[in-house]
């Protein structure tokens, strides 16, 4: 049995549609212990700056107020662009700015308010600075965030399958478009380590490439492919590309993450779209969906997954857990420790049931 | 390596979204070994009354053919009411009906069209039938099919990505109408033996209550659940119900599935508007679900199931299997042997995780 | 120039999409003109039993509340099922319930506030209302709310559009599950008096038959036109039925529209559906749409009648306008008499354009 | 009374949805009035080049092929790259090209066929080559076909609503990651000459500044809207861009359109959103939506305005007009003559009750 009485909540870092059935998940599974919830806005925003905000960054979540908000898009508790606290940007009175260390701030805002434990809901960056503020010893327990579902430590994680679905429907709606201007469309999606994302919507999608980071291409093989079909009566392609594919022979190492990183590889879909339509000859144009796939009213699968997540992340404070992370490791939800949890990308293996099945289909990767 | 040169493909019983994902898969799967490929029409039909049909009841299925139809609910091929070739009705001249077994008829066919295997789509009923023919020496791959997702062979099946989908946007339309009118609603959707979609479609959609035949109901406790909420300020109330659930008490054992059966249980949507209606003291109305959930565009996951299912059938018989049904043990394709692929059922066990999240978050179950 | 200063607005009457973009276009505009707006909840309820609500039955509407509501389904101030305030029941200590004329008190509450003027946004219960507020001395703009879309006073209201669409998927979704069953699918949408939907959703949705309350059809007829079709090698139909349908023959007057009635004619989608099994020999079922189509997020059209309508109403009563409605004369705004605007049906010609487009592309509606 | 026994039709132009409405109306109505109906493929193409295609570039158009295509986007029978049959290009053996005037080729295998008459369903370019066969002796009957809804001879063009929708659609989801990214998103749409894609979608997903060709903006004003916007407190901002806006100053005039004219003027997006990033110091980003709103199914509004259309055209010729076009004046058709259908555009007045809606509710311009 567990101590606690009362609990905060936080959302840190990009837009992943089923944040808000995380938190509705937490709240009335906490609730339901006779928990008090509060929820902090704006990342540690709401905590460091409190002046900002009514209620001095808090929000009392209770039932009524979390109720309705599964199926939205977003999150109620907002996300801040303010960076990590432990290297916290300060601008003192003359204007100059340093990094300040503000864990303390923190840990001590949660002493004074008698709150016992976080659940702070993330990608790498947040669950970073949650290990962190967890080695200083706050109870902690992670939701992973990743709409690009590459964790190794969780077979999925939430917004991924409404990007991929959405994805999609963009991708239905370009074939007649493709069609009746006879040109080849090059589709953008979000995916800068993993292929998740490109490989499904691509296979939904009818795609007639898919280029991703794990699967190294040749531009020729890719144009070869498209003109093989042209030549058979198609006279349009679909190619789907992951922000972060790469051409054969290029820098293809997985770079460090770093928390907070925001840099946009981006441009590969355009510079794909030039050699295709001169390899081609076929007129060319980009679509990128990148900003259209972060947001929307979750999927009922990542809505499930979501207050799933949630009610797991309760779960496992009850049962005295800390420094762990909620995964799915189906049929069943685990908890797995916060550090190795983040440390590891989950790739698209080349030899994947749904990469087999798109090169039994005739989708090409660009690799032969 | 195979001797297969030319296969038959079809597909059986009700509707369900992903049916041409199937035949997209296999298609493109088996061309690209060389093979040709028929698509028989409506069932056996396409073979049993080749007249009825244009090119006697056979549709050759190139690339050209199936490119565009992954993303089309419905099947290309049709299916047939006929029922079970073992047992067909047939009128005679004098208008007197009987049953023959057309197997033979089948079997020869196959022969003297040189097709070498067939891959079946469908429910219990067009597997046991494939089961059937396979015992007489036809070599057979299924595919499983049941909108339900109630195999226990089979991790997922098509088509109940689709339904929950379509299930949960359509309970999202209901809450702002339920709540301007104060009124229970009680919906009901597919699930004669196994509650997975009300399940699933239950949490994603915000039910208050969600009735499934394996947590048998007091409809007493349904009404106190709901009695609650109204008492806590939420003048409205939805109740999801499986077509199979039941009330405690009543019988639930599990009855055989027979070939072909078409009977609905029906009705206890209405029944439990009813009941609730007259425990609670307020207006309550149903809406039945059921026909809109078996159509419409698959959704990505889906599609990605069908096409993998359908390369995956075509891999089986390249590898030299027969009689196996494809199945998904993730992150795998699997062949499970057909006989015992079809025999059990995989129900909702009362503690797996998404109903103790439903219960964390304050879902009743109505028994307790 | 107007002297107002503080603004009242309601929505009555049952759900449609849209009412929260009147309200937010409503709220930007006055306040844009520097009033204060407030929310009535829940009808008058807000002011005829404020002891029931947060902060006495008002919301101040600013511009914050009312940002993000546009696209969102229902209506943040609530609807009532307590009726005509001036003939409201009322339950006296003793249990008796008599009826009251409340509407001073609704008029001394707005003088007593110092607001001058009420917005009201209903159906043509909600409309009356709002006429005798007016006749006894409140300055009143009405904005019209029928999902129907039959006021003869404007070309379109809000919702419809939302309906028609929604109902156009439902039925897209069925033609593979009725071709695959090889069945008759009736859908029955609302329409009481008027078949707009009706005919709208059945031309998009490719029906067979459309049956309306303005063109009495017989069975035989509508029996007859599906048999051809079924002879022709199309072994479904799909049937919409508008709820106010009537046979030929059969009382088909329309009855005095009663403030507040929610008498469901009803059932008439079955009822037909029997009479087709009965008379084709094929097998029918019935679908009813009607909960389904009131609610969702409001279509681009109806969002932007919706805020059009509410800055109409404020701009109606900057010009010193009273006892008026918001109305669409394409393609213009304009303000018709409150007692004129509610007082006639439009209903669908029997030779409008659709409907003679529809027989032109072979829809039949039983009357030939 | 009509004499014709045999009609073609084409689909010429830019993919729009609804196009396959059209054809569905037409197919119907003439096949009710017993004419034979032929498609022709890819605009001219089918009949120029008719080796290229199966069955001489002919397609006949019975109910069987055209009964479930109304709710699908793309054309049946394609449209052409190779522009207008009066100035066709010819690339003679020695691969030298030059021009041809192909229109006799055109007419007279309209007359060996017996082909009475030509429904040509397109764009401006479309049209002028009717109206030059018209010209030269042959029945037309043209369709107009354009999603920017921009032509002043009929109130509404199908294919706009289902971009709008799109469009309104895509703006809902990036509302919630601009708002986790703080974010100004720039959202391009079509629109070269009118801005009513803009302005649709943009009051409709809750833009806070629409620039369109008819309103000439001035970015400072549009940067102040949004800085005002983020001083109260919302720390991000959508802007909807017409792909034709024009900053105040610039040249405005309305360039002669031409035939076959595919040049894009393009980037406006992407150079709002530099301008805009450098003026308010806010990040900025551009999100295209161009190709993804030509495709996809059409919504209830325009299957039902293309069927109108289509089974107008029918009419049209039935009733012995030529040289016309089939536009709606509501809620009626209308028949206009050609020549000066195409001549004029609609564009967006500025005092529109959309326009002055959009100001009411606080949509900045740019203009003050």
């Amino acid at each position: 049995m567990s101590d606690i009485k009362k609990i905060a909540i936080n959302t840190g870092g990009g837009d992943a549609p089923g944040l808000n059935a995380v938190i509705h998940g937490a709240v009335y599974a906490a609730r339901r212990l006779g928990w008090e919830v509060f929820g902090i806005r704006d990342g540690y925003d709401g905590i460091l700056e409190p002046h900002r905000y009514p209620n001095g960054g808090l929000i009392q979540l209770n039932r009524g107020v979390v109720r309705d908000i599964s199926h939205v898009g977003g999150t109620i508790l907002g996300t801040t662009n303010r960076g990590n606290p432990f290297r916290r940007v300060i601008t003192a009175a003359d204007g100059t700015k340093h990094e300040t260390d503000c864990s303390d701030q923190i840990l001590n805002f949660f002493r004074d308010r008698g709150i016992d434990a976080l659940i702070s809901i993330g990608g790498d960056g947040s669950l970073t600075i949650a290990n962190g503020l967890a080695k200083k010893g706050l109870r902690v327990v992670g939701v992973p965030k990743t709409i690009d579902n590459d964790l190794e430590s969780t077979a999925m994680t939430f917004g991924f399958n409404t990007a991929v679905s959405f994805a999609t429907e963009c991708i239905d709606r370009l074939h007649s478009t493709a069609l009746s201007h006879q040109r080849i469309l090059v589709v953008e999606v979000m995916g800068r380590y993993a292929g998740w994302i490109a490989l499904h919507c691509g296979v939904a999608g009818r795609a007639d490439a898919i280029l991703i980071p794990e699967i190294p291409y040749k531009i020729e093989n890719v144009a070869n492919a498209l003109k093989l079909r042209h030549q058979d009566g198609k006279p349009y392609s679909i190619v789907v590309v992951a922000e972060g594919a790469k051409a054969h022979g290029k820098d293809v190492t997985i770079r460090e993450r770093e928390v907070g990183k925001a840099e946009r590889l981006g441009g590969i879909g355009e510079q794909v779209t030039q050699q295709l339509q001169s390899l081609t000859g076929k007129e060319s144009r980009t679509v990128v969906l990148g900003h259209l796939l972060r947001g929307g009213s979750p999927t009922a699968l990542d809505r499930n997954l979501g207050v799933t997540f949630g009610a797991g992340a309760v779960e496992a404070l009850a049962e005295g857990r800390s420094t762990v992370m909620v995964a799915l490791h189906p049929p069943h939800l685990a908890f797995v420790p916060l550090e190795e949890a983040i440390a590891k990308l989950r790739l698209v293996p080349p030899d994947s049931d749904l990469v087999l099945t798109a090169r039994a289909i005739g989708i090409a990767f660009g690799d032969e």
